[in-house]
């Protein structure tokens, strides 16, 4: 039975998996923990970067012969087939661990049979320690695995008032240098990000991470029209840049997905679809308020981050557009994860509140 | 000079003033901190209700004849009239009292000069210590004393989005019950509560205090054309109304003043400065968002009490109309004084940015 000194180790493991964040992808996030057969921590690790060791490799690198009889305290099953990596698996049996214990068993069906092989080989295998958290870290991941689409964020500013610009359109800028430094890191940790072309038009945003860090987020233009201005700066080189336009549309741009058209846009379902297969685990909505009424209204923002201003407008357009809400009973409701000063302004996440009966991980 | 030990005792006088919120109006709230000669707690109070004894009063009884040799902290210069209680500089001198630590100096011209009569009877006096706490305790009556009209709160609740009410105009309800319950212990501490009348005519608010606490606030609707029906909830028995017409209105009602019309509405100052004629230290603005918007455009917005709750609406009323913004630049900018979660909702408080230069306690 997992117990205090289990909990502690596996947290240690989960806020090793953070680190992997944004540079992992189309990998889940993954830390590990090895203890001694004394108790003592022997290695830990996480998985870095998609293509190089994962984390129990690390970990039992790190532990050498005192993962023998030991524990590896792992966020997520490992996994069982043979990739860019052999089994992890394997190697923990190779390396004589005792026991493990598991976070989150592995949804994808080609990689998961891992805990089942460890057992067969008689190692001890106790799960769901601290799902949740292993869960939340690895929301992009589970989401894609296991609905076959990205984990969409929708990220917005605006002042106390829920508006994104003045009565004159200008809004440069609503938030501090601090909150639009986070914005980049945001963005960092995304595979693709999405604006309208509303917001190409009116603000001729570049849409990349500022300082430069690892492989860019792919861009994506939401154009049913094809209406993207040759020189807009989302078609700069500094990323790549897809754009979504409706079915029978021409427009000149080597990257082009053609959309049914639906609910007076595209059809987004359509679009995650071929975000999904081209490895986007997680699409990064930026703007606009009609975008992003659009996305809610079809029941796909997993996640909201709102960087509020201690500011007052009263006028001027608003971050949120049109969201299917006729009546008060059909709010979309949230719930708070995080609530946090940046700078003098306040960055709040909140996800959709899980239906009263279940909650289910990575998926609420 | 004041020490650490000075600190932690102001803290708790601070701390004992706050206990008087919403009962001592018109008169300031203070508190009181003794310590006899050998530095021990010997006794504490704190003003509790208009007409009853003062803090320094309260204390000293409590701490009897060992106040005799000892420190007195207080949150206000102690008065130096007689008025339905003695002067409190004279009983801190017949306690024998040798030290006395103020934090924020009576801007009252009636009541002040406690310090000098210290002075003159051979107490040490050391004033300013926590002043800026001690201040904001008392925010509202520094700014009646200091700007013969009330502090003004505007309070709202609203979506992440801004939003008050749903496309068709329902709102029951956006937020908790935890912040419905926190809005009436809000209301429990001003005297005053105003509506315009677009929000008696679509809501038909009550504008009570439940469950009822001490004084009813008074309540005061802003109707330049007298337009306030004769059974809106807000004309029952509960608590005193008034209504403020413009200047020439016919309306049937006890208790009305007739304003100047001023900005598309009536002249605001007007009404603060017959508001503060009447020892309404204390005015809570609850809506509507035309009539916040007019104090915001007047400046008469000392503090923004703003309920949040996790949800989404993208259409229907904002929370806030026009509040004189055509471009960013002259957007109204607050700083945030206070973040706290209220069950599933959060609770901001805000006040307007000090100007670069200086800060004013209580004003700013």
């Amino acid at each position: 039975m997992a117990d205090q000194t289990d909990i502690t180790h596996m947290r240690r493991a989960v806020a090793l998996a953070a680190l992997g964040l944004g540079t992992t992808s189309p990998n889940p996030v993954v830390g590990c923990v090895i203890v001694d057969a004394a108790g003592e921590p022997a290695g830990e690790g996480f998985h870095e970067y998609a293509g190089g060791p994962h984390a129990e490799v690390n970990a039992l690198r790190a532990a050498g012969d005192r993962a023998r009889g030991g524990t590896a305290y792992v966020t997520l099953e490992p996994c069982d087939h043979t990739g860019r990596t052999g089994p992890c698996s394997q190697a923990l049996i190779e390396a004589g661990v005792a026991r493990v214990v598991l976070a989150v068993a592995d949804p994808n069906p080609v990689a998961s049979g891992g805990a089942d092989r460890l057992r067969r080989h008689g190692v001890r295998v106790e799960t769901g320690v601290l799902a949740e958290e292993a869960g939340d870290g690895n929301a992009a991941w589970l989401t894609w695995t296991r609905l076959g689409r990205p984990y969409v964020t929708w990220k917005f500013a605006a002042t106390l008032d829920g508006r994104s610009a003045a009565e004159d359109g200008t809004s440069k800028w609503i938030t501090s240098p601090e909150a639009r430094a986070d914005v980049h890191r945001l963005r960092a940790e995304h595979d693709a990000i999405l604006a309208g072309i509303g917001t190409v038009l009116a603000d001729d945003p570049q849409l990349t991470v500022r300082p430069p860090r690892g492989r860019p987020p792919l861009r994506v233009v939401l154009d049913s029209d094809g209406r993207t201005p040759p020189h807009a700066r989302v078609l700069d080189s500094a990323a790549p840049t897809l754009i979504a336009v409706a079915e029978g549309t021409e427009i000149s741009h080597p990257d082009v997905v053609r959309l049914p058209r639906a609910d007076g846009g595209l059809d987004l379902t359509a679009l995650l679809a071929e975000l999904s297969r081209r490895q986007v685990v997680s699409l990064l909505i930026e703007g606009g308020p009609v975008v992003a009424g659009s996305f809610l209204r079809a029941g796909l923002v997993d996640r909201v981050v709102g960087y509020l201003a201690p500011a007052l407008l009263g006028s001027g357009p608003a971050a949120l557009g049109p969201a299917g809400v006729p009546t008060i009973t059909e709010t979309h409701r949230l719930t708070f994860d995080e609530i946090s000063p940046i700078g003098p302004d306040l960055r709040l996440v909140a996800r959709p509140a899980p239906p009263k009966e279940t909650r289910v991980h990575g998926n609420r």
